[in-house]
């Protein structure tokens, strides 16, 4: 069973995150380090005692709809309301609606943590996060004065409401229409696909953050308005009222996550009310809608990053016990008279080992990218656009490193549990299906190479990532400096992988500067891997750094190993980028 | 829908496999050319029309245990008779059971498509292949007259009993015992696991092959029997008599293969009969079970391989049809007004190249590696020999790349299908759910590693790997001497990965030399890996060579593809292999 890995994460956040570093420049306001290590305990806790417990029941009974009605697995409506009592709704939230403004960094930790004990749980808890923000940044007063504190307090749950049959990636093509009222509200029609926690029972009510059209909007993506639309209207007094015009479907059947409701949503078809026509209230400005949502996508991204950390965690840590525990056969060098356990085979050691460098490499990026956001938050003027920039940059490669790190992470944690890998009971096949969405949605892992390598790059003319590969060179130059045995030949192969990373990073610079978006699109995915393979290799250095002179021998190892073992792939990778253009476009004419 | 690649597979088993120069040269006595595509196109309408249109109700229902009968799912048993009476169960087996006495080639083609149509379906016949190979290379005159006749027409099925819960990948340990019998029968007791198809009502009759050991039998693997179990006691005139005292306790309760009976079979517990015991016949003799076990073994590993090649094809023809047709955004250079299809934009059409690519390699691999098989078999002396070794070195590359290929090629399936592709109705995550066994049995992908390493590099002292590798390099070189431009830089790719599979083979060779297994071990997966990548280069390159004069302009392409953009990984799995051990054993003290 997962144990919140508390010491470890607090780590991470503290020595290679940099929230050490801003806590003791006061960034976080009064927050101590005693309090961060005192609520990463309790959400620890809480994830190993209460969220993990429920993860397998959830998965087998999966949420149903019964008569209309989303049932959710036996346990899980206490446990949401114990979670919310516990506060965890609303550690980021504004104070100003009963939030605790604490930074992202605990939350994102926090995040993991749920994730880790059941992803399909944490699904819901995350989008309610998401509405709170896009509300908070874009809604009017009167509009969050009305729905921010239930939503923040937990007592009502959130959706986002984007994706349709026809328009999943590219969302300018939507269908689903608003109709302005006198009285200043809308009325929507249409249908929604994919809705996370569309529907259930567990709250009073759930507030549904829609992507509409106007019937004289512009077309393609500057035609989208975002409206608030209640599963129950709301009286000024904040009792509920009617029952709005909407309702789910059904639900899907889906790999994994099943304990999440995805629901097919119908708004506006007279199932409910006097005329059809769902209630919308519009949030920002008519049109302003997709700008709305890029607001809150930074977050929702690294959101489904850490769903990849989480699972990474606990695949290893499952793989880790069974293959201590497990005896098969006598590995070499095995001196017991009976069977070695597995973890003794250099090949399971081997998978183990990734599994672990992985996992941690993906967590330091993804909190290094929490921090980025902290310090916009917490900045102002050039150093806020510093951190903006950073936050940009690493979010497509904290997403994507870190899901395809999850689904990688999970099949090997099935390949060391052997034959009972692929029995259900044991659990490891769950992380595998559950994991594999987390790269699809929220943006594909593909797009977020696209959107880093035509969108980040580009930040400051190209000097923003110049200016983050020189500190990642740092890093490598303190461990050279170092020069301990137990790094091996860890600086010259880190040295050797941001090479790669730096000659890539120029080629892709000087394709788009001369317009050639194909050729840098063909290699925007193996780039995107490179960058998240050479961060990895340094960020685990800088764990290793930071716990050199405490004799820290195990970070120093793990590092060693992933310098040694994985981070030459960076070569390739960096081939592909520059050399694989042409043979692609080739060869494309093989698929019709 | 699957539709059977039947041009493919014939162009793949004459040209680059070495079936079209054995049946000039009459290895295969009056086979014909014509017969061949005969056959090929008969399974392809088979597999295509009749099986792959019952996977999904398979999938859905699953195999039921109910009042302790194994039901199949609706269709299944029809479909089972309808392939048995095609002969598709007798295709390899010996004229003298009934078989056709065909090339292994055939039926590895064969067993592609009918994977390919349904996983689950297919390893019913695929076992009882198994146990006829087995009986027929060990058994007494008496028992193969007795049982093949009907396991060869398909009217029985046959079982491998060998996994019990402590004893998966060492069978040396296993509990199950027999006791002999004064009439030279035995009786079997104990308990065996994971039991492929191991009950069901669609055959009147199961013959069991099951490993057990005697009272007073040596310890260790030098300790087992194979015995012969049928479900039913078999009278002298053929017709069936009393129930035998073994019986199915339960189903597993899988990932996938789900219409696959996976069972726990009980022997001997006076369930049936007038004492308790199973009777069993001894098949070879007393304490040679495992040595029987081992003849099978090579075949029974490249089935599994075929399972990787069948998954990898079906899951990227539903991938390239889904991304022709769903159109999403506007990729890069598209010129039409509307959206376009998703196959357009550079990252989905490399990911189906790469699955394209992968597919084509493994198959190739696995092609090679069953002409080897039956090479060896219709040759003699020297020439036998040097196939025998052949089919030796190939059989754990094909089994763990195809199989990898298929997990990984399922994966990048259900990416290409975004949001749809996590959506069970899709059918692109059974792919996902039924490849990720095959990894796993018939010996895990790491077990093969270290077969691979530690006996089949050793084999004539090295020097057989070394010719294989100077016939690889005969391959780069045509490429080199027909210098067409379509080919790009496929000659010094693929010669650079040959000289890193060639140095890696030597610093393994070097190692075992010198006793240092633990060395060899530790890069024995990696190695593996670089083995595979570079046979998919090199075979399709064969491929594009020998269909260059007929213009071959596909074949050239996609090897270049595979040169240009995966094949560079050999880099660095060559520098994992060789400089990988030391970081490796240092941080394995990191997992306790």
């Amino acid at each position: 069973m997962y144990k919140a890995p508390v010491e470890e994460i607090a780590f991470t956040l503290k020595h290679v995150a940099g929230m050490a570093d801003a806590l003791e420049e006061g960034q976080f306001g009064d927050l101590s380090d005693d309090l961060v290590d005192a609520i990463l305990d309790e959400a620890g806790r809480f994830a190993s005692d209460e969220v993990a417990p429920l993860a397998e029941i959830g998965d087998r009974q999966g949420a149903r709809l019964v008569d209309g009605k989303v049932e959710v697995p036996d346990g899980w409506a206490d446990l949401y309301r114990h979670w919310a009592e516990g506060g965890w709704n609303s550690l980021v939230a504004s104070p100003t609606y009963g939030g605790q403004g604490l930074p992202h960094m605990l939350n994102v930790a926090a995040l993991e943590m749920w994730n880790s004990g059941s992803m399909a749980f944490a699904l819901g808890p995350t989008l309610t996060m998401g509405a709170v923000e896009a509300l908070t940044a874009h809604g009017s007063s009167e509009l969050k004065e009305k729905y921010l504190h239930k939503m923040v307090s937990g007592e009502w749950t959130g959706t986002m409401n984007l994706t349709e049959p026809h328009a999943g990636s590219d969302l300018g093509v939507m269908k689903t229409r608003a109709e302005r009222r006198d009285d200043g509200t809308y009325r929507i029609f249409g249908q929604k696909i994919f809705i996370t926690w569309g529907e259930h029972e567990i709250t009073g009510n759930i507030i549904h953050l829609v992507l509409a059209r106007l019937p004289d909007a512009p077309a393609g993506t500057r035609g989208i308005s975002l409206f608030l639309v209640p599963k129950f209207l709301v009286n000024d007094d904040g009792s509920l009222g009617a029952r709005n015009d909407l309702h789910c479907h059904s639900l899907e059947h889906k790999l994994g996550i099943h304990g999440s409701p995805t629901c097919t949503m119908i708004y506006g078809d007279g199932k409910f009310g006097d005329e059809p026509g769902a209630i919308g209230y519009l949030v920002s400005e008519e049109n302003k809608g997709l700008a709305c949502m890029f607001t809150m996508m930074n977050n929702a991204r690294l959101a489904v990053g850490m769903q990849g950390v989480a699972i990474c965690e606990a695949a290893t840590q499952k793989a880790v016990a069974y293959a201590k525990e497990r005896t098969q056969g006598k590995a070499p060098g095995w001196s017991g008279s009976a069977m070695s356990p597995i973890v003794e085979h250099p090949d399971v050691a081997r998978m183990l080992l990734t599994m672990k460098a992985l996992t941690q490499g993906a967590r330091a990026i993804c909190y290094t990218c929490a921090h980025a956001t902290d310090m916009a938050h917490h900045s102002n003027g050039g150093k806020a656009a510093h951190w903006q920039e950073r936050a940009a940059l690493l979010t497509p490669i904290a997403k994507s490193f870190a899901t395809d790190a999850g689904v990688d992470v999970a099949s090997l944690g099935i390949q060391v549990h052997g034959g009972m890998g692929f029995i259900e009971e044991t659990g490891a096949a769950r992380y595998l299906r559950d994991a594999r969405i987390a790269p699809i949605y929220e943006g594909t892992n593909g797009i977020q190479a696209v959107d880093l390598v035509t969108r980040k790059l580009p930040l400051s003319n190209g000097d923003h990532v110049r200016g983050f590969i020189t500190e990642l060179r740092d890093i490598v130059s303190s461990v050279r400096g170092l020069n301990r045995d137990g790094f091996g030949a860890t600086a010259d192969r880190l040295e050797a992988s941001l090479a790669d990373l730096d000659e890539a990073t120029e080629w892709l610079l000087a394709r788009l500067a001369e317009g050639n978006t194909v050729a840098a699109l063909a290699g925007a995915t193996p780039y995107q891997r490179l960058f998240g393979l050479a961060l990895t290799g340094a960020y685990l250095a800088k764990g290793a750094l930071a716990d050199a002179d405490a004799g820290g021998f195990e970070r120093m190892a793990l590092c060693r190993f992933a310098a040694e073992n994985l981070i030459a792939e960076t070569a390739a990778l960096k081939d592909r980028v520059i050399n694989g253009e042409a043979s692609l476009t080739a060869a494309r004419a093989l698929l019709g």
